[in-house]
């Protein structure tokens, strides 16, 4: 049976080419620790985690290389943003739409008095910029938002929300969980303080390392979540004061770090323009082909604007639960079923609490196989239908 | 010119045999993610996984796999405990070695109104027991302590510290940064609640990946440092309760994952007898080696019972940065010079502010290796003597 992975918003699969031979390459012949040991080889690498943290700032349009902080993934970044900026009688926006990864850790905030407030967004998950502007306050401290949905892909204005917050003096934090190495990002542009984003969705690297970017404001006014050894100022009992190493504790990822520049290369060379065409192509024939069905429900915009190659699926009729099992099954179509940890996007979209079933596109999709899952799709419900 | 790798407490290179193409292998044809979508390549690297859990408990004398929680490595271990645990008013207790991943957290919750109070050890950072007993209050919430020092390589009793902490009903935490896959440890045995592991040091895995593990009694008082998705319970704003999805969020790192359990598979394999004898072997013809030279001067236990392979040397009447440069400019062995990330430590062991030049010996160090570091001691020593 043929395989469609159609769950790249889970993670993308497969990587960059090459991504397991450059990280294994680097395991066995470079495997060191740095910024520990004075040595040639430990400087080589050092040199190379320099370089990517260039080419990272160079992708997200940033221009100091030392602010770009190493994480295990977006739910460790979006923490160290949240803990490390929000302190008790401060208020912080977000829109309606967020993952658990920002809803669980603001519900901790919360009994200890942050006052957490949701922009209300629409029936498609948009956000009308004036809803989140008319609820800043005083003693808001922080905007923070994902930057397009991962239930139905809808794009949400972050470079007008960072106009409003730069305005305002308000820091403005973006999960670009779903969109990193898919859209074309710019922090400077946009008015970003503190850029979160995971290396194994859109960028093609492999699990277990992702990205902060800090403006130098958001830097200064953070503190660090994770404290412990940086390998500088050795003799002091406390976090050194400078980037990266304020809030880059331990031994880094360096295999990760490898593969994570490893991914970037690769989008770099076949230009996040086509990369972005190629994804809004294969979500427009998905999108129209799903329209046309009269058992399916788009959750979200019917257009390829706007979003990201994210769309998430209900089939009133049925189970969705069944419909992503037969897929799977019979088709070998992998789709996400459910909430995907995202029980507020859901509350937002009327999907609460059934969930729906998620296609998520990616780079190495082809069209073809847009037409064998919509296809797949059809013959589901027609066996379903039929109480086969 | 030669490479003699001599800085495995930092991490151990080379890493265990066929480690990057295990993970190569993993990355390219089973990149997938768990707990999230339902498809059988998901569920399969799930498996892995789970044996991995299995492994990790097995290896390390506990019961519950699922409490074996992944970590990026001993650094958030270490604050993942300390902040969860810890709360305003309560009293931890810790030993005078501990590394800057302990201290600097434990800087940080000073401030909270945690109390924090230090048990001395000897000027070779050997713990007497009832310097640690002497100090337990009503409000000892919590012991926390490195299970061997990574500068002088001395091991704490930390049997006969577990065993106290389980009599006064305390909680008891080791950092086994130095001592993982090194020395055999029994969570059981030691009466450990909470077991904090690298797994890119002994463990001979890849840097990134590293494992906490928890007692059901330290699962229940911890609360979650990260809060995200966890793939379970999604419609609910709060972590699940349940290990290991409570201290468990987000996308795990399972290219590490994988590395991790390969790298136990080695030294299950090896068997850990035969490691721990290879390392007291190579550490003791070292030991043996440096007591004999006149201008250095061994930090910490002339023996190599009662220590791992970690040796620290101070060199009195020369710069010890220079002794640690010119080994590896001309001979091409590689050492960690200066205080190694543990001030508290080396006040302890009498070289602060000064610090020492380390050594730390792997499993794949050779006898004629360490006599080879020794001759190129000699000989750098030679060098500045005769101002060279």
């Amino acid at each position: 049976m043929r395989h469609v992975y159609c769950d790249n918003g889970s993670t993308s699969f497969p990587k960059a080419p090459g991504l397991g031979a450059a990280m294994g390459r680097h395991i066995d012949y470079r495997g060191y620790n740095i910024s520990r040991g004075s040595y040639q080889d430990a400087y080589s690498v050092e040199g190379s985690v320099i370089q990517i943290r260039e080419q990272l700032c160079h992708f997200f349009g940033f221009e100091q290389p030392g602010n770009v902080i190493f994480t295990p993934g977006a739910t460790v970044g979006l923490n160290m943003v949240l803990k490390g900026i929000l302190k008790s009688g401060d208020h912080v926006l977000t829109s309606s739409m967020e993952h658990n990864a920002v809803v669980r850790p603001l519900m901790q905030l919360s009994e200890q008095d942050v006052e957490w407030e949701e922009a209300p967004c629409g029936k498609n998950g948009e956000l009308e910029p004036e809803e989140l502007k008319k609820r800043l306050r005083p003693n808001t401290k922080l905007v923070l938002m994902l930057h397009a949905s991962n239930v139905c892909g809808t794009i949400l204005p972050i470079q007008t929300i960072g106009t409003i917050c730069r305005e305002q003096g308000v820091l403005f934090a973006v999960d670009a969980a779903q969109t990193a190495g898919s859209l074309k990002i710019s922090m400077k542009d946009c008015g970003i303080d503190a850029l979160v984003f995971p290396g194994h969705k859109g960028l093609l690297g492999p699990q277990g390392i992702g990205g902060l970017i800090l403006s130098e404001r958001a830097a200064e006014q953070m503190t660090p979540l994770i404290a412990g050894g940086t390998g500088s100022l050795s003799d002091k009992e406390v976090m050194p004061e400078f980037l990266p190493d304020k809030f880059q504790p331990g031994t880094l990822n360096l295999p990760g770090i490898i593969g994570l520049g490893h991914g970037v290369s690769f989008l770099e060379k076949e230009g996040m323009q086509a990369i972005a065409q190629k994804k809004e192509w294969l979500t427009k024939r998905f999108l129209e082909g799903i329209c046309n069905m009269k058992q399916a429900v788009l959750v979200g915009k019917e257009t390829a604007q706007g979003r990201c190659a994210v769309v998430s699926v209900d089939f009133p009729n049925v189970d969705n639960a069944e419909v992503s099992y037969i897929l799977e099954q019979h088709f070998g179509i992998m789709t996400r079923c459910g909430l995907h940890c995202a029980p507020h996007a859901h509350k937002t979209l009327g999907t609460f609490p059934k969930g729906t079933v998620r296609f998520s596109f990616g780079y190495f999709n082809t069209e073809e196989e847009i037409k064998y899952v919509l296809d797949g799709i059809h013959q589901v419900l027609l066996q379903l239908k039929m109480g086969i």
